[in-house]
């Protein structure tokens, strides 16, 4: 059958495979970065699209924000000082700022529209805004992070779009050399790394620039996301000390973070890697 | 974008949502149960779809088919006649057989032109359909399964379509009464049961159903699968005893099933529940 355009379709031409939403359109706006789209679906509430890419759906974005927020955070020591490059729908921000340990949290979002946007129609990602601790920037996260004080950063979250586009410059050994210049002794970062199935040779090339770039280790997590292409997505992190990750999972502070996918079960699987994604990465010099 | 006839498209009704992979027909038929067809794809390989439902294809199989397999195999005790229901791509046959605790291993599907199309364009899936140990049967499922030797099956794998059509009568208590008179003393039945996003009720349901039918125990697990809705997929193991499984993680025994996904680390994530999925299950009587 062919889709018509009663439905919100993402083609994504690299491995020749779509994902489609019945929808119809609310909102068109091009911001100066790009072309964002609001779609009321039928099932999955509200969808936001940058670029006709999928971005958050009000159904399934507790997967993703969980994920990019919840293992990173109980794998650093003590996360003090969080700064989350893009991620501007704020749904990040909101998970790590259940975190009582976190004391400043900076979201660094180019475009103030997806934010503007999210506030509209994401209301219930943007609930935590205006936390005394939550600091909204908008900006060039290339340029915060030239700028940002040595040694100032526990975590960087780069929550961004895929790397292309305005978000290209966050995924090489260029940034994450300032990434690593910002973050503390004990500080790590954790990126959006796409499909582990369609796009494992772009995780393992993440990786090394982040070795290359002077990281001491690097970890793959996984975890469902429906709305992004093959429904499968990663997590990469990077920390700059060569110290097994600190893995804090107490099960009262996480019963106390009020999630809908993690919990220490579910912290413990994500890290669990598939022989075919070990072996690429093994590969790693 | 609107997606023409270059693309094969599933709409997935129910949750508004669909999947499409660039492809080409390569043959179409209707075998007295249903229409089969056999795309060839951009970057997936080849895809069989069963009434226009994504079944399995080149590139992803993998993943089902060990899932399906290994974990449920792996949780019992000492499994050695196995009986899989439906399963006609011949895919789940396939790992059983790498099992060699297996002694005997009997496909029961209706189809046989799954079976003879799995033959021609995924040989690499029937490669074990001559192994002494194999029988193929074709033929009705649930009258097999009435007419099973009582307490002779150690492991029934229903590798099913979806609940509706030829397969409805797999899910169902009136079933599982006949599975559970047909399973040994320490006997299980594992049953592919859909999206845990999409159609928890549905899977609370088949829960509820084996416990209602005899069944001691119900146990989810549940792993990625990019061509069925959502990508993201669930099996069911319902046990005949209130025991807790066996969980043989043989790491020398794992690593010789030469499995793509599977691994010890697979094998205990997949049993880590999100917490909508445990508040679902706790529901459970």
């Amino acid at each position: 059958m062919a889709l018509d355009q009663t439905w919100f379709s993402e083609a994504f031409e690299k491995t020749g495979s779509a994902f489609s939403l019945k929808a119809v359109k609310l909102h068109s706006e091009k911001s100066p970065y790009q072309e964002i789209e609001i779609w009321q679906t039928e099932t999955f509430g509200k969808l936001m699209t940058i670029d006709g890419c999928t971005m958050v759906s009000t159904l399934d974005n507790f997967l993703y924000h969980e994920m990019m927020s919840h293992p990173a955070l109980n794998s650093h020591p003590n996360p003090k000082n969080v700064v989350i490059v893009g991620g501007g729908d704020c749904g990040t921000l909101r998970e790590v700022l259940k975190h009582p340990e976190v004391q400043s949290a900076t979201q660094v979002e180019i475009d103030e529209r997806v934010t503007r946007l999210a506030e509209i129609h994401f209301p219930e990602l943007c609930d935590k805004n205006n936390d005394p601790r939550a600091t909204l920037f908008f900006g060039d996260g290339i340029q915060w992070m030239k700028d940002a004080k040595p040694g100032s950063i526990d975590l960087i979250i780069i929550d961004s779009t895929d790397p292309v586009g305005p978000a290209e410059g966050l995924f090489g050994k260029k940034f994450y050399l300032d990434c690593i210049k910002a973050l503390a002794p004990d500080g790590m970062l954790v990126q959006q790394s796409e499909s582990p199935l369609l796009l494992l040779d772009l995780i393992t090339e993440m990786h090394q620039a982040m070795r290359d770039a002077g990281f001491a280790q690097t970890h793959l997590l996984h975890f469902p996301q429906p709305i992004y292409p093959s429904g499968w997505w990663s997590g990469s992190i990077a920390t700059k000390q060569a110290n097994p990750l600190a893995q804090r999972l107490d099960e009262k502070a996480i019963e106390a973070l009020d999630t809908n996918f993690y919990n220490v079960d579910t912290h413990k699987a994500a890290f669990a890697l598939p022989n075919f994604v070990k072996k690429a990465l093994a590969k790693i010099g």
